[in-house]
């Protein structure tokens, strides 16, 4: 996975743990495909400044001196350049359309709740100020108030993805024998919450769980080669 | 339409309107497959006599004395004994069993909510008791009070409804060029909304909107044979 001419810009704290919901996506597109790449890791401030400036969110995909970002924007541009069967077909496609701004509320919002302190806890210190002043802006409330009952958000967060665990349907994958784009994305929002919390999401939607361990496994323990908060905060 | 070997029963109001967002989605699938059948209108109380009884709801679809109740299990019944491809592909499999249960709570809680009154007004006497009954039980509110600021739930669900219209993404359909069941199955939830009250619910959603003129003239403009609330109440 280094190829000098290919960089992706992720989001990197104060260990080294890439977390981004959003990266993630692409980096499971990416390891799917087969296409190798370098990482560079860039804190929450470093990114304005990141692939020659311009950006404001990672991922970031620079080739040739072209650089894309967005998940979605980067998943059409190399799903539409190989063959797109990638997204499982138009209605594939539309399903992860769909999920790319329903789980952005659904999902992300509740997640960041949940996991805004450690989140916060485990950015490098420039990073730090930045990230609780734009999040208790957005939310209106310090980090520490955004969630004052974990277990009721957990179970509201349960309720929303409840329609998830039915969609399986005894498939492995949202797409069947094999993953689309749409277990991407989903992945990267679940790997968003092991990577930044200790919270189990997954524990009232069994065939979710499944499936995340499933995904966790793919292209070599991609997901798994990054640590669970839980595991980094044994070491 | 008329193979009395096989018969549909639907919800029915006191003009004889089909009303029923489970009903429309089997009714559509049944066009696009050009399978005819008989259709047996029946009011809410009903349904547990009909079809020999034992069913509590509407989509029943009997052929040669065996009935299948459920829109989703005469989905998977008729689409897997066809070809498959109706669902388009696995992925959009997933997507639909996904709209199944999301669009339940999201969809048509809040369109039942818009618009229960005029429901109610819709029925025959024999069916308006048990309805206001039945409703006012799960909701604990009477029928006038469900809601008080229409203008405050159209924008709510409008807002629900937004990922929707992303993910239509400039194609025609939620299939790409062509229907999938998931199309049905959206169209069935907002043929509900234009048949029972008079709220305009995809006036915010200017790609959902067309998406729905360009379901109401499919299979000989079926949707459209059937009058919206505004034009019952008209006439």
């Amino acid at each position: 996975m280094t190829n000098p001419n290919r960089l992706l810009y992720e989001l990197e704290g104060a260990q080294g743990q890439r977390f981004s919901p959003y990266v993630w996506r692409t980096k499971m597109l990416l390891a799917h495909l087969g296409i190798d790449y370098q990482s560079q890791g860039v804190g929450f401030t470093d990114i304005a400044q990141a692939a020659g400036g311009g950006f404001k969110t990672v991922p970031i995909l620079c080739e040739a001196e072209v650089c894309v970002s967005d998940s979605w924007a980067i998943a059409e541009t190399i799903i539409d350049k190989t063959d797109g069967a990638l997204f499982g077909g138009p209605a594939g496609r539309s399903f992860a359309r769909f999920l790319h701004d329903w789980s952005s509320l659904g999902m992300l919002g509740p997640i960041l709740r949940l996991n805004a302190v450690t989140i916060w806890q485990d950015q490098a210190p420039k990073d730090q100020d930045y990230f609780r002043t734009s999040r208790e802006k957005r939310f209106g409330k310090t980090l520490e108030e955004l969630c004052p009952d974990p277990l009721a958000d957990l179970k509201s967060l349960s309720r929303v993805m409840r329609p998830l665990d039915s969609a399986l349907g005894g498939q492995p994958f949202f797409g069947g024998q094999a993953p689309v784009y749409a277990d991407y994305l989903l992945f990267g929002n679940v790997q968003f919450a092991r990577c930044t919390g200790p919270h189990d999401i997954l524990s009232q939607n069994p065939s979710l769980e499944a499936w995340f361990e499933r995904c966790l496994n793919l292209h070599g323990q991609l997901g798994r080669s990054e640590p669970s908060y839980t595991e980094r905060h044994a070491q």
